[in-house]
């Protein structure tokens, strides 16, 4: 971990950070959105004007890695701070890569709850189908979400009563089927209304733009990037009215907004999926495209309208970013790969201090399920694939990946292979004693 | 040529549109600048915070597509409205690409003058090098670029004079070669400061960002891309400097702006060279890469803040367009293929309106050299190489142009592919008779 990230990440929040006690936190994740997939990331054809406005009036992250190749992965990466080896997701996971979150795994709603968070999760859990096993199981007093391996229908007319989980009870709520998205942020905003007096975390789970997805009727045609740039756009809406209802209730100052993907674009399922923008490969790589995804910071007052954060940064920071804000303690004996963004996101570092291309910057390995195929460090990226030459790639240079260096830097290919190979002799070590 | 789109193309200009009699134009040309390669159009490590900024003040597109594929080709067809083969550019171009712009081609420059605009052409002219086919031979009253095939020294440290063309004299200025783009610029500002009594017309030409070019000293890692990068900040910055002395001196409204790219990325150069962000291709590509460019209108008071144009526009519109806003008569007895985009950047007409997918929106020829091998038209583009099956692509859908869906729409590629055969024949025979 960078000492200078460390600065606020454990014990009491660092008062020079913000002037906000315990602020509110609402982390809204999408399914399978590429990183090319918003306008504010360059999309032609799609428009998406909240989220857009969310990065003017906040802070865009352009390298923004989650930690899973998978939903199920990348999920409980996020809400546990550590690689999903480390999680106690079912390791080794096999074929099936939803798996069961372990009850003693600490979830952020858990350390939150030490400073008298109170936390809700609406939309996709994906991390156990037993009612202990869903989210109230995992320290939120409130979850809304799907049945197992439920979808909504397929069609616009179809106006059965769609069914949710609330808490761990199966319940059948009125209204058309393509409004599930809505739904779900109606509810997140309930929770957030009737929870405004304490300090709260929403965890806002969309389900959607994976495929097979849902478009709402009043959004179809609104893009000329078909049915899956119309889901994105009705995201987006989701997205601005939440942010008008915090400013509405008065709060939007004291509640921190991130908005990000789970992983990369599902490219299977062309025209159904995204784009990862210039990046080369999507889901399930381990190339950028796979990992590298959106992410927006929205807290108005403390972060700088308009501002790019173009340096490294992974959903491993979220865990520690959010205990520090909330002044919450770690738990102890966990080694924690992330660090606190408190400081990037109050603007007390500022992008251009971290450009560290030496050995000391921190590591981020990329897994595809349980083993290490790629590091990142600084600006270089080794990927090391079965039955492929090391490639080394310049990621800041060479975002798409198009040209391998690893013959003219030796020296830090051998470098990174150490890393990777240290990594992988830890992570053995942990499915044999798992 | 669209009946919506003619309104005010032809005669005086329409003052419904506008209350600007004869607005200043600036047109701002990048070189060999991608698809890609902006911050507002999805790099993540190129920071152009001024171009955004005209963005958010302005119009983005993002289907804007140049009609040459080449340097001398792209630029020969934005002076005069026409597809290069149609310009006079030396047919048949050769290996050489570089011709001589007839002297009887009618530029904007020369359709403006009718209307009293003075205009100054300040760079990278590139349509011939005897004193008499330069800019000032076209309608230009004033030029100030480079004798033929001079590039800046490439040493930081040169501070040997650099070699200036002003009219059809070589001259010698001294300061940095490094600084030849902000000079450009700076001659640009004051040709602007000294006509601002009249209605005027710039054509600032960078010679950059294409390889190989000078990144002044004072940019130089200021950018995760390398020197790539920090030449386009350079640019972005002459950009914000030209933006802000049109405030400064009261003419911002008067003023319409273009910033655009002559053609798509020269992917040849690696790390040298631009991205086309998610499309296909290159610079000499008749995918989209090398076609579609970045291209934003700033027009204060007219054009609304923010826009978003996501239907297909070309550099052909943009003769007419600016014919039309100084209310200039085209010369009779030319049949010009675009139209004038007043309607679109007075906010008239809105971008949802023009969702045409019929047979008569128009047509868009992708030329190499001299002959067409693919035709945009409403969502589709059906491209037509040499022994190569045909492709037929959604645009709008899938702007990567990854799945080609010719085997599902046979009509569609018959009805395009005779489109391309009848634009062949009318070529070759321009050809025969020139």
């Amino acid at each position: 971990m960078s000492p200078l990230l460390l600065l606020c990440c454990l014990g009491q929040g660092d008062p020079a950070l913000s002037t906000i006690d315990r602020p509110n936190i609402v982390l809204i994740v999408a399914d399978d959105l590429g990183f090319g997939d918003l306008s504010c990331y360059g999309h032609p054809s799609i428009k998406t004007p909240h989220i857009d406005g969310m990065a003017a009036q906040g802070m865009k992250f352009t390298q923004f890695t989650v930690a899973g190749d998978d939903d199920a992965a990348s999920r409980a990466s996020l809400l546990t701070g550590l690689y999903p080896i480390d999680t106690g997701l079912v390791p080794p996971l096999k074929n099936d890569v939803r798996g069961v979150l372990p009850s003693g795994a600490v979830t952020i709603a858990e350390i939150l709850k030490e400073r008298d968070y109170v936390s809700g999760c609406f939309g996709r859990w994906y991390l156990g189908t037993a009612p202990k096993e869903l989210a109230t199981g995992q320290g939120f007093e409130e979850y809304v979400g799907y049945p197992p391996d439920f979808r909504p229908s397929k069609s616009s007319s179809d106006e059965q009563p769609l069914v949710f989980v609330e808490g761990t009870k199966t319940v059948e709520r009125s209204f058309p089927q393509d409004d599930v998205n809505q739904q779900l942020t109606e509810s997140a905003l309930r929770f957030i209304v009737e929870s405004k007096a304490k300090p709260f975390f929403v965890y806002l789970a969309f389900t959607d733009p994976k495929h097979p997805f849902e478009v709402p009727s009043h959004y179809r045609g609104t893009s000329l990037r078909g049915h899956y740039g119309d889901c994105v756009t009705s995201i987006d809406n989701d997205v601005g009215l939440l942010l008008g209802r915090l400013r509405e209730i008065g709060i939007a100052e004291q509640t921190l907004v991130i908005f990000m993907s789970d992983n990369g674009p599902d490219l299977d399922q062309k025209f159904n999926g995204g784009s990862a923008g210039l990046l080369r490969g999507g889901k399930h790589s381990i190339n950028e495209g796979g990992f590298r995804v959106p992410c927006i910071a929205w807290w108005p007052g403390t972060i700088k309208p308009s501002t790019i954060w173009e340096r490294p940064v992974s959903a491993l920071d979220l865990l520690p970013t959010f205990a520090g804000l909330a002044g919450a303690a770690l738990p102890k004996g966990t080694d924690y790969p992330g660090s606190s963004l408190a400081p990037v996101l109050s603007g007390q570092i500022e992008s251009g201090t971290l450009n560290d291309p030496s050995s000391t910057s921190p590591a981020f390995f990329y897994y595809q399920r349980n083993k290490a195929y790629a590091v990142r460090q600084g600006p270089w990226k080794l990927c090391l694939l079965p039955d492929e030459e090391p490639q080394l790639y310049q990621v800041d240079f060479d975002p798409g990946e198009k040209h391998s260096v690893a013959d003219e830097y030796p020296a830090i290919v051998k470098h990174l292979r150490t890393l990777i190979e240290e990594r992988r002799a830890r992570d053995d070590h942990t499915l044999q004693t798992k």
